[in-house]
């Protein structure tokens, strides 16, 4: 069972935004033992949807396409697909209610006439109704081929995948099962650990690919698999991590499944045992603070941050003393320290984070290099802080001291 | 001038990661005149690749194509871009050196054998030099196509195009220019716009497109021109704006060129003003402040935020009181009024914004709905708050209040 995913709308060519509707209709596919073929992005132009829809066609069994259904002279995917077809466009009296509800509800106008435009759908379509928004998603079959149309505003096409294409798609197709595992290392490259475990990737049986990911220092084995039979495509892909894992036991992690990040992992340990967080954040300037929070539940264990990006600040607000600061420098092992320390006496947690660093472009307001990052971790059992260099890229320089961070709390929480 | 991008890789089609880095590529090839006709993404396949590679022969001039060129099996784009070619590789000692000395600085280690491969390249490709990674960028013509071939860790690529990509695309093409710019509009829908400026939209010269880009209650109207004198081409797009600005001038909030956001242009106006920021973070978690800093040259306006998430972290630490937050709730006018002006005084600062509100999906600490927040902005002028309702979506709450939170802070300054 194969699907093509296709985006639509110049802004992605343009580099304006980042697509980020196909990974999360990848993801949403491969749940329910979907592959997916190809994403193809393309631009609001009639002759190349007429392309691209004839290629998908050719290519996969279901062809999701996003984007290009607003009410506006540049959004033309509804009418490029219903001429696809070889149908013609009617009002749906269902969509034409809803949208004048939303008009009603939300700016308390009469619905204008463009946008009941947006109540026009093909006449072999069957809408799926969008709750968040005014273009319905649109499904049409053409032989045993499926087309889904979906509106290209990220929150408005997820809870059509949600509540409608998935469950339509499980409803009409028989699907393999599939299975990724995912084995987190950290601390050898990618191409030394691909040494070690030659020969069993070398005797890998057809249906189980295995991938490396790596990134800032830690290299994810992807093994992906694919069957009939759920219970059997598991135990095919343990019996390769079974073989794998002796080979790499000194930097093995962990697994890392449903893509659940380190913080959230840290999030459901704290919360299980009742322990609470406290962060002093110089270089990663809330970042830290932002990891735990965009996770729902934060509030079961994370009591609060400053982030002290001004000297003045980590004197002032943190109680760090400007004598340490005045003789080791603001970013230093001491000063880490100190801030970890103070965090955690002045929200009262059991755990508290500090970090201090300069992420560049150029030193700040200490003579550090750039990429001079201390870490330290305050609990029961004291502090510890650890300095590192992550490099002279400020981007890179703030997300690896976030994860960093992460794993250094990890380790902690899990030694205590 | 077109070009087609190609990124390759499993992890992008089961949605393990988002592409990021066809957007890059996007604008980059846009800053000179090259447009994108199709962004494709598929598997680590070779047939794929190979029907990719023909697909986008056909399509484009230049053909970009990322990912694949690790050192471990999965990792097939060299070899198949060399066979696609009719070529085959070679070592390339410059490559090979490169390799052993970041071997040798980063992890001490003679090179592996696995990783010798990184230095094989096609014999007709002319080589980009990777200085951060092992695998090099390859630049391999054939007739007057262009194939370029690049890593996909994404500051890898970003270097290899900024330094090598660019600059010999620029030597090797005669490209017209492409313009494109941004109006910024908030609190009127596209389709309402749409209607107001219609007769300006059938009319657009050809070489001239317009697009809008709703987000969270705000339109972006995007002018896009290309042609072969960029003075003429300046002035055309112009001539369309000056008839549309007195259209929308109720809702026009400026230009958003270079993609530049709010909170950069508040961080240039502050810094030239030598004026000075402080946050009090609640429901928005350390987002605000990630944001500022985020970005270089920071630390030049702010000064440091609290971020208050659990309530007694407000009264400890912004002083907050607790019979204001016991009549009025936590996540009141009143309280957010409290943080605002209470974290301006603690960090010393000319503005203070503050947060508190629900973002969900449950209840916290107080009664409040999913969705109500406040914001408070602080200045010499006293304190403003505001109540707004911004939905019922955890992500969509907090990116929403932090674009709020922005837009007010904006408001004044300029009216400061």
């Amino acid at each position: 069972m194969q699907a093509e995913i296709i985006t639509i709308g110049d802004e992605i060519l343009i580099g304006q935004i980042v697509d980020t509707n196909s990974a999360f209709i990848g993801k949403a596919l491969n749940s329910i033992g979907v592959s997916v073929y190809q994403i193809t992005s393309i631009q609001d132009d009639r002759e190349h949807l007429l392309k691209a829809f004839a290629e998908a066609e050719n290519n996969a069994d279901i062809i999701i396409i996003t984007g290009g259904l607003g009410p506006t002279k540049d959004d033309i995917t509804k009418h490029t697909l219903a001429d696809y077809l070889e149908d013609t466009l009617v009002q749906n009296d269902q969509v034409l209610q809803h949208v004048e509800q939303l008009f009603k509800k939300y700016i308390n106008q009469p619905i204008s006439e463009i946008n009941k435009k947006q109540a026009l759908v093909p006449t072999k379509a069957k809408v799926l109704m969008n709750k968040f928004g005014t273009a319905p998603g649109m499904w049409l079959e053409k032989g045993n081929k499926t087309f889904i149309s979906l509106p290209g505003v990220p929150y408005e096409m997820k809870a059509l995948i949600d509540n409608e294409v998935l469950p339509n798609l499980i409803k009409k197709y028989k699907r393999p099962y599939i299975l990724h595992k995912t084995i987190l290392t950290y601390g050898l490259g990618e191409s030394i650990i691909a040494e070690r475990i030659e020969a069993i990737e070398d005797t890998l049986p057809k249906h189980i690919k295995l991938a490396y990911l790596p990134s800032l220092g830690k290299v994810r084995l992807r093994l992906s698999g694919k069957g009939e039979d759920e219970a059997h495509l598991e135990m095919d892909i343990q019996s390769q991590i079974d073989k794998i894992l002796p080979l790499i036991q000194d930097v093995f992690v962990g697994f890392q499944d449903n893509d659940e990040g380190l913080e959230q992992s840290i999030a459901r340990q704290l919360t299980k045992k009742g322990q609470t967080l406290a962060l002093a954040e110089s270089c990663t300037g809330g970042k830290l603070a932002e990891q735990f929070t965009s996770h729902a539940g934060a509030s079961a264990f994370f009591k609060g941050a400053i982030v002290s990006y001004a000297t003045q600040t980590k004197i002032d607000l943190l109680g760090v003393s400007e004598e340490v600061i005045n003789q080791k420098s603001v970013v230093s092992l001491e000063v880490a320290e100190a801030m970890a320390t103070n965090i955690r006496k002045i929200i009262k947690t059991d755990y508290a984070v500090a970090t201090t660093g300069n992420a560049g472009p150029t030193k700040g307001d200490s003579d550090a290099e750039v990429g001079t990052v201390f870490i330290a971790i305050a609990s029961k059992n004291g502090v510890k802080a650890y300095e590192f260099n992550m490099g002279n890229h400020r981007e890179r320089v703030i997300n690896k001291t976030v994860n960093k961070a992460l794993e250094l709390l990890q380790k902690e929480i899990f030694e205590n």
